[in-house]
Parts: structure tokens; sequence; C-alpha cells
């Protein structure tokens, strides 16, 4: 795409934009906060938008952070447990995670690939983020 | 699934959810704000979630918002602009719209679905939803 800014220098982050920010994501660099899950975030604001890829039976441990989260399934799939419930979510599934609640992630035997929103940003994820991108 | 909460009963309206929603696509009643445009919400407390499927060609006329907006483009291609810049976008590829900018869609060939949030919650998308849900 002729005229993407490429995320090495200012794609994916775009806390002083004042245009629109484009990314294609095979330019976003990932990291990686657990073994077999690779994150993409693309940084606005007042949100962060992520695709999250975790490979057959990659784990999210349980956790809970005071952001909104938001997410949807558009490959494969994926178990979660949310305060104890647990679901099984497939492609055009998604699933809200209010503040604080303790939340884990078990991906499916195709793996899994979800878009993520946290509001507000999820300052852990942009700061691991950006010391991958040199940002 | 199992479980599921239906739309028409809370699914993809959380206002006062303190457990997780789970929401499948095929359960959220679809509102029309144009020609050949069809959008379901899955709706937090900060931040709004919107599968918006769009026919080949179908136009989101030139418009702006208060509210930051950031999608992923899941099926299909579009062309976006963005305060008088035009993209084509794929599968793969993200955009960030800032607060108040102009901006305007149009779909490719093949249609397009793509995975828009907006915060805040934009309130007109809401209100049009719940007229259409029953809440």
């Amino acid at each position: 795409m002729s005229g993407t800014v490429k995320a090495g220098e200012a794609g994916a982050d775009s806390r002083s934009a004042e245009s629109a920010t484009w990314v294609r994501r095979s330019e976003v660099p990932p990291f990686s906060p657990a073994p077999g899950i690779q994150i993409q975030p693309v940084i606005g604001k007042s949100l962060m938008t992520c695709w999250i890829a975790m490979e057959p039976g990659a784990v999210v441990a349980e956790h809970s952070h005071a952001n909104e989260q938001l997410g949807v399934v558009v490959e494969g799939s994926v178990t979660l447990t949310v305060a104890g419930v647990t679901r099984e979510l497939v492609v055009g599934d998604a699933y809200l995670v209010p503040s604080d609640l303790t939340h884990k992630g078990v991906a499916g035997a195709d793996g899994v690939l979800l878009v993520e929103t946290f509001v507000p940003v999820r300052e852990e994820y942009a700061k691991a983020w950006r010391a991958i991108a040199g940002e």
C-alpha cells in the first residue's frame, strides 16, 4: 500500500497524530508477553487495539487490570474464563471484560487470532511494544 | 454455545454488568445507518466495538465526531478518506481516526467487514441499536 506509514516510524503509535494513522499488520513488530503469544498493538490516545495471535494451547495466565477489555475472535477458537465463568469462543464471538475482573485464556486446537481493545491504553503493553519497536 | 446470553436480553449491552458479557454475532440484531451497511454493536462502559458489514460499493458519507475511532479490516476491502487523505485498506490493515477529523468510506468490490471501536461510546449508534434490539 503506497504511502502507508511504517510502524518503526510512527505507524502504530499515534500519541501526537492529528491526522489518521494507517497501519498494516505485517509492518507492526510483535512483542511476546508469554510463550506462544504475539501481540501487535495500535495505540491511540484513549484506546489500544491489539492483534493477539496465540498458538494452539497457548495460555494467558489468570490476571486482572483496571482497563476495560473488549475482544473479537477473528480466526480459530479460545477458551476464556472470566470471574470463574468459562466459555469456548469461536469466530464471530465477542467478549467484554469489565474492570478488575480476573480472567484467563487458552487457545484452541488451531490457535486463535483476537482483535482486543483496552480502555484506557494498557500501559504495560505499550511499554513492552515500544521497547521492541524502538519508539 | 450453551449459556450464551442473547442480545435481546442483555448480551450486547453491558451497562450494568459486573460479570463478563458474551456475545455471538449472529444473535446481535443489526441496525442500518445507510443503504448496504449493517452495524452490530457490543457496548461497554467506556467503549463500543461494532461489526460493520458493508456491501460492495456501499458508502459512509463524510462526517466527523468527537469519538476516537480505531478500526481493523477483517474481510474484504474498503477505501477510506480521512482529512483529505485516501487509502485502500485490505484484511490485516487498521486505521486510527482522531477526534473530530472528517472521514468517509466506500466498500470494495467484495464488500468489507470491519471491527471498529469508538471511545467514548458513540451514543447515536447505541440509541439506534437499542431501538432495534428493544432494549
